[in-house]
């Protein structure tokens, strides 16, 4: 069934006063191109970003944390062993994280790590349509999403034109975003880390993946028109973060 | 001989229409500091980027790319591991690639292993005057540089406030640029991809890496018009090459 | 004592002549997120920059290099083997090195390697108030950061909104800032980097750490007059160190 798009709204709005106010950290396992996009990201949205993959460092950070993002891009040794270490701590500490297997159907060892950290029940699992059918092996549709998100008891965002969250139950699609969220590298690593962020406010989960996307689908739209191309937008979807306010995201939040 | 200008604008101008429209993959081993604006540089280009550099997954997104970027910068034992595998798979698939031995006249185990990956015919040899003079063991003289070509096999593009291509019979310099490219770091690392992106698009080796120069050096003159400094030169450029059209590189290429 | 502010305004803007018309290299040992950033505000302050951590190459960029930076984020193994054939190959060339522990307060991993390589007596270690309480077990006031510097042979540089310069001896603070340096990733990491780039211009070890904080604090103003958030604001904190003068450092520099 369609969830209530008003509830969503309303609670994307409180989810980004209270992410303002309480600042929460959120330690990235990523890749090496998405880093700092990802960091000025979290900046801007109002949380606080940490980087290290150094698996001796990550205990001790992802602790420090109140959530968590694993991204598969680059996927050297040290990101396999930092992942599974700093899972490992988010599930003990209770904490909430995120899956994004960036291009697993292009690469086959990375496919199969997912498909390994699948079985570790992320909160969030967020990717697009091409690498959900490489992993779950079903058609991108609402039911295909939703099946797979009962198997692996995890919350699936199918992000893309219209983005799609639904916990197997429920789902919601969200239409705010740009064409040029497409044309900036990391945009989808660094949605997927604001996600991340707004687990940290917002106790029920589908509530929060759904204002992160909105979050960064607004902010893309207000940063279009200010930009002249993929450059300048990116710029202006940082300054945009920034700017957003409650009041913004409810007026202009478009979830069905 | 100075080979025919009118063609090789006419070329480019052609070749852009096709990279826009074919959209080709290019995979790049290349250093840390230049991943991110690469990526974008590509994105903004038409292309698609992979940056891994994971051994394991190097086989997989090389298969999968229309070109291949080797970028000496930050090179570590991973880079290196990574490099080999890229090219092995590369030259088994018929695929193009660039050698960008950045550095290489600093680093001494930089400048052997840009010796020993010369030896495996790179399509395009694209370098700055001291870092060929190192590699080559000649002056950065047209005849020089003509020379190298002949002996590596490869096109060699030699870039600076003027551009030389040169396949040891024809050359081409270009005029196109501005001096706050030199300003930007990974603007030289980005240059490489984008001719990477146009070896995919455009069979004649010299017209392609010839064409992916020219429109890197008419979108950092347009970029120049619109920045206050390198801060915002770099954001106009990804502006430029995004917004720059075929007839836009037909009427201001500077080749001769 | 206070040390004499007229000076110190007076040598940070002869000391950017200087480094306009030297244009030093800086080898940077720095996290992945701050690379590039790092990078180009070398390059828009007038520095050349090289980033290398692979460690059979840091011995010819070190050597090569008028200055030093060590950042210890993103810690991983080869970083820590870089660091110390870094600082190696420093001392040996009577080169300065510069300390920046970022986030040594969370990661003990990271805090006891920072203990190890204060030991080297870096010519400058420069940190947070949360950093410092970790590092020197004191509490970051003016007393407690001199007699830091005292016991580590190093200048101290405590940077915050004030930022607080001492030798322990002489000190001096610094007014100059804005709080949008704060919401973009590596500024504190790319400011370590300006302290180096002066270090290598300046002998008066304090003076130059005086420089350095005082051009980034001077542009950050300037960034922040020309920006509508924090993504422009990294975009015109570049154009304005780019465009920064001595006579600006004069006008503009709020030591005391």
């Amino acid at each position: 069934v369609a969830a209530e798009p008003t509830h969503f709204t309303t609670s994307a709005a409180a989810a980004l006063q209270r992410l303002r106010t309480r600042a929460p950290r959120v330690h990235c396992i990523t890749n090496t191109v998405a880093q700092a996009f990802t960091a000025n990201v979290l900046l801007a949205v109002g949380a606080i970003p940490s980087m290290t993959v150094a698996p001796e460092e990550v205990p001790d950070f992802t602790a420090m944390a109140d959530a968590l993002l694993i991204n598969l891009g680059t996927l050297d040794p040290t990101r396999r062993s930092a992942a599974l270490a700093a899972i490992e701590v988010a599930k003990e500490g209770g904490r909430p994280w995120v899956l994004d297997p960036v291009f697993a159907d292009i690469s086959r060892p990375r496919l199969a790590f997912a498909r390994e950290l699948v079985r570790h029940e992320p909160t969030v699992l967020r990717l697009n349509a091409a690498e959900f059918v490489a992993l779950a092996g079903r058609d991108p549709t609402v039911q295909g999403v939703a099946a797979c998100a009962l198997e692996t008891l995890s919350i699936v965002a199918l992000t893309g034109p219209t983005d799609l969250v639904t916990d197997g139950l429920r789902h919601a699609l969200i239409e705010n975003g740009h064409p040029l969220m497409a044309k900036v590298t990391a945009m989808g690593c660094a949605s997927s880390a604001v996600a991340a962020s707004f687990l940290a406010v917002e106790h029920d989960r589908m509530a929060a993946i759904v204002a992160g996307l909105v979050v960064m689908g607004v902010a893309g739209e207000r940063a279009a028109a200010a930009a002249r191309g993929p450059g300048s937008f990116a710029v202006a979807m940082l300054d945009a973060l920034a700017a957003l306010s409650p009041e913004d995201v409810a007026g202009s939040a478009r979830i069905r």
